[in-house]
């Protein structure tokens, strides 16, 4: 025991505030100390250095422990100093955000109070909150529909397995079907569940070709029952498929529908981006993540259902959680709300977030993302030595130097796989990469609420002397190491 | 904007733990005010009551937000006031912990971080920290084997769903075998899975018996591959499976042994309660939470596996996190430690609890609820209003008012769940309740690693007091009531 407090002592009851009054500064200190010491958006070294950092406070299960306060204030800083920060513009990899203050501070309660959502008295207030704000974020999606519902999930991953699982509790027959640009996890899923593995529909431009879906559900599948996953936001391109064309064709052919929205489905907040879901609301289903545009920590999903009796399929008894006699006496049954039991209330941090900034305030922040999006992408085509991929649809530009159209594709695509890791590298940059047609690109992914096109100018700049120096021949570039040495 | 800060500031970046510092002592403000407000274990009223709390603070997907401080500290304060709290000692319904302060802090800094642990590039430290945590974690489950490994998850009921992924990997054919006993979850992840419902077998007070698991994998399944679910600790009662017995068992019939010791697994942290957990190390994985015994906030739960190599059948590529040609470059593949995509560094707030705790404070901790747990069961036994269903192997005390024993069943099973709901509507208490063999029990889980037998006696009259007025007829009760108030 030291002079400050106890190591075990608890976050909550009547002192537990006190105790986190003590530690929680020095956790603050630590984001401080790590990101002073990290100086930019990543950690430079690469993976030697990082895992080399981390001897020092090793073991991490020590026979005898260190206080709460050493190992949180050794670890913390290390922590700090060893990732990657979202919040710093150059770090813009992957639809990774960077999380408001507001929500982390929220989790302070939920986490101290620790609701599990398995049974309503192990979190009371905690199952009627997420009630409450699952039905106000259907609505949001579903606007034209009596009685959608949705349920809260680690992410897209689970919203589309649960996409998947709901078609194929509807039929054990089920084939799912997706467009090339659709996310790994839906093929996943497809795994996961025991189903076959999902019939791939061509993309044009990695949007969903009509005419592909038309022939797979039609010819391909015979009139098998499908369920079709298309996406509002590719991973790699921020691409939307052609909603209202696929619901169109999913309703001729019966088949269910499940829209993969992880990505663009908070442009619902901006009215100025609203319509490029059109046809969102003929989904029957809809993955939504708040760690994404929504600026959650992870995690923070969302999947909505049409019709809540849809929901139906993951209804399960368990004596100690929800017995019949309970439910018949008034206590809400919860547990059929999620395939987890134990589960974090991720939604009291999503709420207050919503009321903080409302519909207006959030898609004001997704509207800005992507206008630096497009501001980028007007930069980058004004650059002779840069190549544009395509107009951004969200807030995804693909692009990559010019010199990789003069040369082959195999070292095109090495010059661009080497730029990535270089800025990683160095710490200087978080850039992401995708891979089109054979051949890959450079990616950043605007989800930075406050960065604007100029902060990104200096980032081209980088990448391309990058380029520059991995184009110089090796002979040259000794030459000119040695005359710097020297001159 | 207020004048304090804008409501979208960040967690991270250079000022993130500024607005932080704002924000956090408000939330610890509504612990405190919102603690105060309910004034014990739980909320009074039941359901109408809380649900009727929140309608102030609708809707909470407003079209105009209300600004983070008042979002924060209305919401905060609501949700306080209408949690229970795991930290007071008459909360002890399920395996539902009061989490550290340690570990809440910890959360802050992963939070404002926001790690996603699906590649290398957003989550540097988090996954050579979290490489090193479930090495050391799989070793204290498995010291005598060369080269065990664990992946995170989000609790008992996804480790349970990988032991049975791993084993359908193997063999598609596999038939899933487990106690009367088991957890739901092994039956919901079958079900998942696509594979068969369990083979039930049957128990002993509540452990499995070895000749009826001999005959299931003998007799009933000729042969057939097979996975065993044991359990180290079960839900209903603590028990533990005979794992020695039951590991010999599945050897000689070559199926593969999954060990549910989400409840009992930490007990290895005390060298007095280690040998209860005998035969763990034969099983081909195990599932442990850290959220139950580990004091952590959901979620922190560990799938530990015997022999690394078993774990590769969770690999999945996704050219824009894991591409082989960085991979091949050095940069760590991490995609396929996870059935998610997204994924929080829950890892960071376990390693810094252990590290500050060490192997010994942690068993201490254990140890302290068995001890109560033992100590309660004692007072039961001696209370002759009071029958105790059988000494505890962990720290679960299941017990009932000596009167259900001189009524017929169903009128027993009635009065027992009337008496938890009433005391959890009157916000006294929240008491679990188990059926074993038709009859309900009430449920007492110790898992408050401070409180003391003594803080148990108020209760157990509390119980005694709520039976005796359930079993007054009405009309007597009406007399009694009418002589109180006319006093």
């Amino acid at each position: 025991m030291d002079a400050v407090g106890a190591p075990d002592a608890l976050a909550g009851g009547a002192a537990g505030h006190e105790r986190l009054a003590e530690l929680i500064p020095l956790a603050l200190g630590t984001l401080a100390a790590g990101g002073t010491e990290r100086d930019g958006a990543a950690p430079a070294g690469g993976p030697a250095a990082v895992a080399a950092a981390l001897s020092g406070a090793r073991p991490l299960v020590p026979a005898e422990g260190v206080g709460a306060e050493r190992a949180l204030a050794e670890l913390g800083t290390l922590f700090a100093a060893g990732s990657v920060d979202p919040a710093e513009p150059w770090c813009a990899a992957h639809l990774h955000c960077p999380p408001l203050a507001v929500a982390v501070a929220a989790d302070v309660v939920a986490g101290a109070l620790n609701p599990s959502m398995d049974s309503w008295d192990q979190a009371p207030v905690a199952t009627e909150l997420e009630r409450e704000f699952v039905t106000e974020m259907a609505r949001l999606c579903y606007p034209d529909e009596p009685a959608p519902d949705a349920v809260v999930t680690t992410g897209g991953t689970e919203s589309n397995l649960l996409g998947l699982l709901l078609a194929r509790e509807r039929n054990p027959a089920v084939r799912p079907v997706c467009g090339a640009s659709a996310h790994h996890s839906v093929a996943r899923a497809a795994w996961l569940l025991g189903l076959p593995a999902p019939v791939v529909v061509d993309c044009d431009d990695q949007r969903i070709r009509p005419a592909a879906l038309e022939t797979a559900l039609g010819t391909a599948l015979d009139g098998a029952p499908a369920v079709v996953v298309a996406t509002a936001g590719t991973t790699d391109t921020g691409e939307i498929d052609p909603l209202p064309e696929v619901a169109r064709i999913c309703r001729r052919h019966n088949a269910r529908l499940h829209v993969d929205a992880a990505y663009g489905g908070l442009a619902l907040c901006s009215p100025s981006l609203r319509s490029r879901l059109d046809g969102l609301g003929e989904a029957d289903s809809i993955a939504l993540d708040l760690h994404k545009f929504g600026w959650q920590p992870i995690s923070a999903g969302l999947f909505v259902s049409r019709v809540a009796s849809d929901l139906d399929a993951l209804t399960v008894r368990a004596e100690y959680l929800n017995s019949e006699d309970d439910t018949e006496a008034g206590l809400p049954d919860v547990l059929g709300r999620s395939l987890r039991t134990s589960r974090r209330p991720d939604v009291f941090r999503m709420a207050v977030t919503m009321r903080a900034l409302g519909v207006r305030g959030m898609g004001a922040m997704v509207e800005q993302c992507c206008r630096t999006a497009a501001e980028v992408a007007g930069l980058i085509d004004a650059d002779p030595g840069l190549t544009l991929w395509g107009s951004p649809k969200l807030s995804t530009v693909l692009f990559r130097p010019a010199v990789a159209d003069d040369i082959t594709v195999p070292a095109a695509n090495a010059l661009v796989a080497r730029i990535r890791r270089t800025l990683l590298e160095a710490g200087t940059a978080v850039v992401g990469r995708a891979t089109i047609g054979g051949r890959i690109w450079l990616k950043l992914t605007f989800l930075h609420p406050h960065a604007t096109a100029a902060d990104y100018s200096g980032l081209l700049g980088e990448i391309l002397a990058v380029a520059r120096a991995e184009m110089t021949p090796p002979a040259a570039r000794a030459a000119s190491a040695e005359g710097a040495v020297t001159s």
